[in-house]
């Protein structure tokens, strides 16, 4: 499988590829020690002191592993070295994840049908050195790109419409560009994107960020060369499309229905800019995690159906955390296949075999078990209520980085539980997921086969 | 697949088996309708008044669901009669349930290999009128049984330790029998079990009744005749036994660690009676529904605790409630063989087709939904907390009859949907089982195969 690996010039990716977990939690560890040195130099904040190890530790892993989550305010807390480290970190967490997430693809692409689509070439089984380079180049100027129109758009919006002296307009414009496309959910003002409820090019700009850097390289890729075709989609295109589309929907009319007479977010807001609010606040937790509305003042119903889009996620091999549309969108198709009494899960005209379903279904079960570990953890060692626990730890998993505002107020040790389950969350489900699909293990002898009742 | 079925003695029988779910909802509605009637006589209340409409439907449904949520306190709000009415409910849909689930079993017996170990027959296709009237017989011989020997001792215990009358004493010493060996969880007091929280000839035979009870008759027939031999059980008596008592030291250490210092819960208990109480009080999610503790004053992690031990309810083919033990159970050895890669699951030495597995994912995943969906409506109908309402769904759906103290305040939208949820619960994932597993669909042309990333 990996004989292209072997090519001199590419040994230590040779060598880890064969273990793509070990390589991925390298990288981010080694990216969020090397963030927590930076963040815990007295540079990085604008007064003498430094910042405590703790909260070094705390935003390293939240901007490495785009996050979003904070216990101090980025805008005042850290000086403009602080926050450049935190947008550096950002934007190399969201590359790396991207990057290796599409590599992980190409290894699987075989299986996948992908190869062709991402680099022009037949099926085989090695991934040259050339390739590789191929892939990172493209996602480098992909993302580039996006961020570099979405910065233009908000520098614009904010010289004219703000009227921002242009430095401070270009800062803010590409900080939440960077932060958008890579649904980091970083922001630079106490509020968030609170202030911008209702200006539809800060707003919308940031959410179709935050939507096309969800998708994941693979899928982006395969839109922009086929998206008048969807009959040549693969399943993975086909499945992160349709589930996207359906959980945009459901998000942006939850919201509304939920919200709508609710004084503290959409209730002062006209028709338009509610329905503008609402399908914004539906795209963030698809798992950006910038806030237009206050969280803490949504209604019961409306934090457990941002509870359900936190744990479904954005795209595979995106900037988007969660389980992933993918794996959510399988397990409903399976679903659908076991009530029709269909032998065979189809997608499209494709056939997902019983193996890639059942990967989906330990993805999502160890990431319950985990959040259901987490939460009860974290409920033992706090008196926060059980829906702003529950929140909290789906939001760190799922590295939405949306808050009901308790996140300051944990203490140390539910802190690192917080460190622990953004880690976790952001290469857990990838690695889990590559290391079970790249896994062939032969069938040993079969046992006699005997069935038991459920439900 | 039906050949014994048409004997023209059961032609009712024959004609609704081939559509389990049709009889079993069928059943259930009638015995809730009945009861509904019943309850909304005078002669139910002690007073004049009769209960009104709602009341009553909900009371029905609670006792012939076995599940025990109460808006009324069932020793005072009713007359004899009217409690008479209700046990008698308890022990139809008892009865009716354990009846209903194994004979389905039997159908499935070729598959389950229950069959030699039930009926003492060989293994055939058909399921003879005289099959069906031994299963039965043998079902009602056991539960009254089971009810004589707890009833027996409670009675002993009521008449002796506290002095009450032997009339008094005897038909409380029945009514918790009952109830408890179909793990309904309906109580006399007003304070459910909390009174005898330090007892432990009431607790624990009360306990007891209810795991022999949630366990399920086919599991307990083949104990009965082989417990010596665990290496004969069948794949589902070997998940029931290992899954129950897994659950009952998670539940029993849960509630101990968490409760241990709460001065309204078990922190006024002697070290002996909070392990007791803790035992007791974990048994209890699973899915009886007594309280020995204040639910209300639980803390937070007890009680997330609780809704996962409630949603994973007990013993297929039993009086216990929730997506059952085997369900969970298969999931965890599917979950284990994925991520050791093995290709097939094993449960002691036989293999589980995938068939069976996807049907255990299909009712897990239902359930959930349901849930979520019922969750989400509940929060927007009222203004109990996420805590509270989710409690409650899952305690209705899983006909575990536990609540936070909320069911009586409900407003009449939300009873109604409690009501749903507890009959949906109760006859759900059966009939879905068994219809899922009683289908033979043949695989069609096979469409290409394509795998897609998860996570
Ligand atoms: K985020
Ligand atoms: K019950």
């Amino acid at each position: 499988m990996t004989q292209g690996f072997r090519a001199p010039a590419q040994p230590a990716t040779a060598r880890g590829f064969r273990h793509p977990g070990r390589v991925i939690s390298g990288a981010f560890l080694t990216a969020v020690l090397i963030g927590t040195a930076l963040l815990s130099l007295p540079l990085a904040t604008p007064g003498p002191e430094r910042a405590p190890f703790l909260t070094a530790l705390f935003h390293a892993t939240s901007a490495v592993c785009v996050t979003g989550l904070v216990t101090v305010d980025t805008g005042t807390y850290w000086s403009g070295f602080g926050q450049g480290v935190i947008l550096a970190l950002i934007q190399v967490g969201g590359l790396g994840i991207m990057t290796l997430a599409t590599l992980v693809a190409l290894l699987l692409s075989r299986r996948l049908g992908l190869r062709a689509r991402l680099i022009a070439q037949a099926e085989t089984k090695s991934l040259s050195g050339s390739d590789v380079r191929r892939v990172i180049g493209r996602v480098v100027l992909f993302s580039l790109a996006c961020e570099a129109v979405a910065a233009a758009v908000l520098t614009t919006r904010f010289a004219l419409g703000y009227d921002e002296p242009l430095p401070d307009a270009l800062y803010s414009g590409v900080f939440h560009a960077v932060s958008a496309f890579n649904n980091a959910g970083f922001g630079l003002r106490p509020d968030n994107l609170m202030g911008w409820v209702g200006d539809p090019w800060v707003s919308l700009t940031i959410a179709a960020a935050v939507i096309i850097g969800g998708l994941g390289f693979p899928v982006v890729f395969e839109l922009l060369r086929s998206w008048r075709r969807p009959r040549t989609w693969t399943v993975l295109t086909r499945i992160t499309v349709v589930v996207t589309a359906v959980l945009l929907v459901v998000g942006t009319v939850g919201y509304l229905l939920a919200e709508w007479r609710n004084p503290r977010t959409l209730g002062p807001l006209s028709a338009v800019d509610s329905v503008m609010a609402a399908f914004v606040a539906g795209t963030m937790p698809r798992t950006a995690g910038f806030n237009n509305l206050d969280i803490s003042a949504l209604q019961p119903e409306t934090l457990f159906l941002t509870d359900a889009l936190m744990f479904i996620g954005g795209g595979s091999a995106g900037t988007a955390g969660g389980i992933k549309v993918t794996t959510f969108g399988l397990l409903a198709y399976v679903l659908w296949a076991e009530l029709r009494g269909d032998v065979d899960v189809e997608v499209g005209r494709r056939r997902v075999p019983p193996t890639n379903q059942r990967q989906a279904l330990a993805v999502a079960l160890l990431s319950i078990g985990v959040i259901a570990v987490a939460t009860f953890l974290m409920e033992a060692m706090t008196d926060f209520s059980f829906e702003q626990v529950l929140f909290e730890t789906i939001s760190a998993f799922s590295t939405v980085g949306l808050s009901t505002g308790i996140t300051p107020a944990l203490p140390p040790g539910a802190q690192l539980l917080v460190v622990l389950l953004m880690f976790v969350g952001r290469i857990g489900p990838l690695t889990l997921a590559s290391g079970l699909a790249l896994r062939d293990r032969a069938r040993r002898y079969q046992l006699p086969e005997e069935r038991t009742i459920v439900g």
